[in-house]
């Protein structure tokens, strides 16, 4: 393995999350906040400590998937040390595992909080906690091949590790390039949100804060009523809108750019992903209508709830909890399909949901006709068995992981919708679950150890699974290899 | 497809339901219940239709798998449905819903009932609704192998169909043999716990009921409180060793009868299985043993449960419901895990599970050495590609079933633990659930929907999912094929 090419990665990510903790810090100079030294303090070390690891150039330049996941790996948990200091040290997250957890929370674009008292937390704090989720959306490690001269030809593992999805594609043949345009389009969509909240009524402050939620599809909020707070049909009708575009796969964006609407067009995940939010929307607007009154009412706060579900942001503008048992299963299938590959949102992906349909199908079409070969298609290309293969290992281990995590979470005996809906909501990195962890409920009544699991599956969700099983790996760290 | 073939199958299955229905009939005659008329009028019925459909021995022998798991699908349901008949047309089942569904819990050894008071069942009844999980354990077409002439090279595709596990073999070259084989050891092992249970001082009606689902692995039986009444620690010893003895691989036994220990002690599945069980048990009795003073009493009442659970019966000395969730969340595991393939259990089947780990391991091992090529092993045999690629897909079926049938039944607004672990309990043949469907409830409270629901899901977890599938597949149904 090649553990130079490693550290230095390690190092441009630390530098570039010093220069991050800068923004809170000038967020407490406005507020006149003394919690902004605690901030200045932990990015002057970052930077430092990353000056240091980037300072040797490594010899070798190989480069393989091993090490790409890795880095990666290994890039989300360093963040996530370094990004919890601030709230530790100042002791507005008084425990270290909740500032950790609170802080992956963030950068894996979850929202799950232990915070029962979110309020009480300072601007810069809360400015800090919003803004993981706008870096982890896109991914901490594009960010890295966006500023730096990283562009060797297998750094395109990089992205493979960190940008979610079954298949992965580069946009232009250079990995810099592709990751300069995402980031650009990232930008550019979330400036358009933040305007349209400010027009809204909404103080920049609150935009940039709901707009970082929505962007990385993360959900932390600077209210305890989430959304809900404004209580305005057009911030919900904006939000909604924003969480489904950040739900839709990039690439189509950059063909837009580049006018060309066929791809766009003919896009099947979209269509899927598109027809899934509606039905499911009116679905639940017929099951809760009683409770609202009226059709036009429900649909208003079913499809808030549903975009925010199936793009894994979290957002609530009502308590799904208190909802009828199927609106919840509704949105805890939803929590599983999750949101368009390579988008910021989380989940399974609905390109892969799709994938296993067309398995399904043609497992079944086998038995009937035995000699018939057929192939799988997505947006009419031939999907590679490799991809399937890997698709079909991704659900065993996904369904595993969720096994092993509700054991370990059942420990601290909570009933059964708490304990099962905390595993599925961490791991697809939404936020709320059903009952104890729903929308008004959080995270603070868990042990430490099922707080290490969601930790870990925070993680796992974020990356994938691989990359972040990979560490686990004994041969992996081979240096043989 | 070939029409006449099924045709002439579901009749000798007709014929063979006949038969058997005489035997609730001569029980009401000993304990002198009217009742008994209605199983004599349903099995001459049964008889007549028989001979007639197989009076035609059929043109074209042609016999595919197609043919053999519309046949097998066909068979289990109108099976269920003349099986169901005695209860409905006597009125002790008053609704033809609730009839159906308990027979098809019957067959399929699932045991989940929908009475509330099981022991207002006339004798010959009860005896009856525990026959049909003899019948279904070990398959009903094995057994119209055995008695029936139908030993074309094809008819392997039958009990490829209706035996459970990824990959199947034949004991023997012909299939009528192997079939011969299986129901042999099948009544020899039902016949021994017979006599241990009357040694234990059951009564011969009693211990009949009891094999019959302990053998089936279904769990039915003539006391609410289940194998908790007899009260009796030898009792729940015998049950507990039998319930294990009928999870494990019949080919094994096989392997036994001829002296040949090797391919059983080799066998990994076996040992996984027992490992699985003595682990849960523990597990269990470290975190219930407050409950029951000491842990001798604890592990009694744990090995029972797992012992129950695993194997999929759903015999219950305690209930598991109020113990706390991690006991519970163990038992929903082994709910998913079930017994060992080509056993009369239902589930997943630990064979299943074990490749689906291994493939995990594979794809991360491959992630650290792309160049390596590696093969996966079960029990020091090369497991095919196709067998791998279909095991996928059966987990994704497994999990849209799952997910399907969980929205249908939540329309009915009871809560999660209920609405999930109903589901799960029904797919795969266990019987209880937790929460309102625990061992003290029952499937009572639920709509005629979710009933139907829960009858496609037992039928389609008795038959593995795809058989089963294949009858709603249009072009299975084509004549030209």
């Amino acid at each position: 393995m090649n553990t130079a090419i490693i550290r230095f990665i390690l190092g441009h990510v630390l530098k570039i999350e010093g220069l991050f903790l800068f923004l809170p810090a000038i967020v407490s100079g406005i507020y006149q906040e003394h919690e902004g030294f605690y901030f200045v303090g932990v990015a002057s070390v970052s930077l430092l400590l990353g000056f240091i690891m980037t300072k040797k150039t490594p010899k070798s330049q190989v480069f393989y998937l091993k090490e790409g996941c890795i880095a990666t790996s290994l890039s989300w948990i360093l963040l996530s040390f370094f990004g919890c200091l601030p709230f530790y040290l100042s002791g507005e997250i008084p425990s270290f595992t909740d500032a950790m957890f609170e802080t992956i929370s963030g950068f894996t674009t979850t929202g799950a909080t232990i915070l029962s008292d979110v309020e009480g937390l300072s601007y810069c704090a809360l400015f800090w906690r919003s803004f993981t989720h706008w870096i982890g959306g896109m991914g901490v490690l594009v960010f890295v091949l966006v500023l730096t001269k990283l562009d060797k030809k297998n750094t395109m593992y990089l992205i493979r590790a960190e940008v979610p999805g079954p298949e992965k594609d580069k946009l232009v043949p250079k990995t810099m390039s592709t990751a300069r345009i995402l980031y650009g389009m990232y930008f550019g969509l979330t400036a358009i949100e933040v305007l349209l909240l400010l027009l809204g009524g909404m103080n920049l402050y609150d935009s940039l804060i709901f707009s970082f939620g929505t962007a990385g599809t993360g959900g932390f909020a600077n209210y305890s009523s989430s959304v809900g707070h404004f209580d305005s049909a057009y911030i919900d009708g904006v939000i909604t809108v924003f969480m489904i575009l950040f739900g839709i796969n990039f690439n189509l964006y950059f063909f837009l750019l580049l006018r060309d609407f066929k791809p766009v067009w003919k896009n099947e995940e979209l269509k899927t992903y598109l027809l899934m939010i509606l039905s499911a929307a009116c679905l639940i607007t017929l099951n809760i209508n009683h409770l609202y009154g009226n059709p036009l009412h429900a649909f208003r706060y079913a499809i808030f709830q549903v975009a925010s579900i199936i793009t894994t942001t979290g957002y609530a503008t009502a308590d799904h909890t208190l909802w009828p048992m199927f609106s919840q299963c509704v949105l805890l299938f939803l929590m599983m399909v999750g949101a368009c590959a390579s988008s910021t949102g989380g989940g399974m992906k609905v390109a892969r949901f799709m994938m296993m349909m067309k398995c399904i199908k043609r497992e079944i079409m086998q038995m009937v006709h035995p000699k018939s070969v057929s192939i799988i298609r997505m947006n009419g290309k031939k999907v590679d068995e490799d991809v399937l293969r890997t698709l079909n290992v991704y659900l065993m281990a996904y369904i595993g992981i969720i096994a092993g995590s509700v054991l370990l979470v059942s420990i601290d005996n909570m009933d059964f919708g708490t304990t099962f809906s905390s595993v599925l909501t961490t791991l697809n990195n939404i936020g709320p679950g059903i009952n104890d962890v729903g929308p008004n409920g959080n995270f603070a009544g868990f042990s430490p150890l099922s707080k290490l699991v969601f930790c870990c599956d925070m993680l796992a969700g974020r990356l994938e699974i691989f990359p972040f099983l990979m560490l686990f790996t004994a041969s992996a760290w081979n240096r043989k290899f």
